[in-house]
């Protein structure tokens, strides 16, 4: 059997490089993936993930994460969580709970606290600083607050044809209290069948839960389309259906593979992804909306390198 | 243009017959569903939506209500908000946000308070009282606690052919804080496109959202199926699909219109639902499934009589 992982967002790179190799030898899609979402929100300099992640306008990090079994259909969900380590080890254990498998706010926190999960101050120092940078910004050039959702979504596939999606997110930079994003709703931020295949979006949560786009591409490559196929009709025709009816459409970006390793990416903005299969080695792309259609490049030395200076920038 | 409205559960009736007589006088599909909803919200002896709504395991009362636009797709929602008499009217409130539409926790709570939505007291002395004998059957019997989980989900269609979509609920009785269910969660839960058509759901919000299935009835409708044998589809095919993956589903229950005022329902245990429509006047039915069909009759006298006392049962 075949086995791969795509994931949204060059911050996925090291863990699919990780993982990958690690399905090669043969463990599962759900340990791949969930190994593979623990190093990006783990890692500090990652701003819309986990430890590190941008806090809300109130200055407190809440995080949102799910998971889903493509064998069973089992989902496990977290939204608004605070002071947890790894919300994606969360939902993933919630995931196998027939009730009460998606908990939000001070009953997420609770749970993952009496249930062992490693607690931790997510907030650094760094994302106080560019919180308090652009509380300031704001403010002089009275602009939306507004900014950044790059949510880690991901789908693993084993070699034994086991499929599961994931994702993690400290959604939308200075939301609200309580704010929640595509990310943790089935059928929106992620959806897996294993007989079929997974999609998982990023962008702005508001506007992807009103398509379903995750359900409606794996759906679509259940129909028999090809996986780019799948996921270009489902972000393009919605992206012209929301600029129909609301004369714009905020970023939709989403990532499919199916059982046989095959994959897809459609999105209507500039957007960075990752893919590793069997048969090819772990690459950062860059794909772009070219018509109704996604132009796809490997990711050059150059914007590599620009990307790591960007993110480690020193703060003012 | 026709007009209508169709509702879970028996408890939509008296609303659904005060607004249907308000959408033949003219009166927005947005002002129809939420006064409609917001009746429910407020009798106490409904006890699974609003005030009189059974508290989770802490004891505590919260509430899941969304709203959806189905012109401009625009969704409103709130999860695990606590005393705000009515949820519906700040996820209708909501619904017009491009940004922190979705509001979860501490955080929708704060966000009613602040925006002046009413504030009450929400656990009533009945639903106390029925909690605690709950615990004590439970603690007793070595039951699983959860039950119970009637959603009100209701489909609106004024005069001018817009259609929306709303929902609210206490969710599953004795469930864990925070836990939240399908019906804040587009495309489970709900889902309408004016143009198409819309669905609702009610049932076990944990296999709901494995399902997407309020997506997915609207989506077939716009396919060209009728909305009966859209939603016999849906519904069915992932009942079996659930026993073939899990060996059980839970309940599944949903509702449909489209923009003629047509309907369909399907579900996989004995559930109530009202329609009213401008041919059609108010009725409260009786459904149940009949094979991969759903059979339909009108509730008799005696079912509403023995609805009525049950309700109202004095206890002990």
């Amino acid at each position: 059997m075949s086995f791969g992982m795509i994931a949204t967002w060059r911050m996925a790179y090291e863990g699919v490089v990780k993982m990958t190799a690690e399905l090669a030898k043969g463990v599962t899609a759900n340990q791949a993936l969930v190994e593979a979402i623990k190093m990006v929100e783990d890692y500090p300099y990652y701003k819309s993930v986990g430890f590190g992640g941008l806090p809300n306008e109130e200055g407190q990090l809440e995080l949102d994460a799910a998971f889903m079994d493509g064998d069973t259909l089992d989902i496990g969900a977290v939204a608004g969580i605070q002071e947890t380590k790894n919300p994606i080890v969360v939902a993933e254990a919630l995931s196998h709970e027939r009730f009460n498998s998606f908990l939000v706010g001070l009953g997420a926190t609770k749970y993952a606290k009496e249930q062992g999960f490693e607690q931790q101050e997510m907030v650094t120092e760094r994302a106080k600083r560019l919180w308090e940078l652009r509380l300031e910004e704001v403010q002089k050039n009275n602009l939306s607050p507004y900014d950044g959702h790059d949510t880690v979504g991901m789908i693993s596939l084993d070699q034994a044809g086991k499929m599961v999606a994931g994702t993690s997110s400290s959604g939308l930079f200075m939301k609200k209290r309580g704010r929640v994003g595509d990310s943790p709703l089935s059928g929106s931020g992620f959806y897996v069948d294993s007989q079929i295949g997974g999609a998982t979006a990023t962008g702005l949560g508001e506007d992807l839960m009103k398509g379903c786009l995750s359900y409606e591409t794996v759906r679509l490559m259940g129909e028999g389309l090809s996986p780019q196929a799948a996921v270009d009709q489902a972000v393009y025709r919605f992206n012209d259906k929301l600029v129909e009816r609301k004369s714009k459409a905020g970023a939709l970006s989403l990532v499919c593979m199916n059982p046989q390793g095959q994959w897809g990416i459609a999105t209507n903005v500039e957007f960075s992804f990752v893919v590793a299969t069997e048969t090819e080695a772990p690459e950062v792309y860059i794909a772009r909306p070219e018509g109704n259609r996604t132009e796809i490049v490997v990711a050059t030395k150059e914007w590599l390198k620009a990307y790591d200076l960007r993110i480690k920038k020193p703060l003012s």
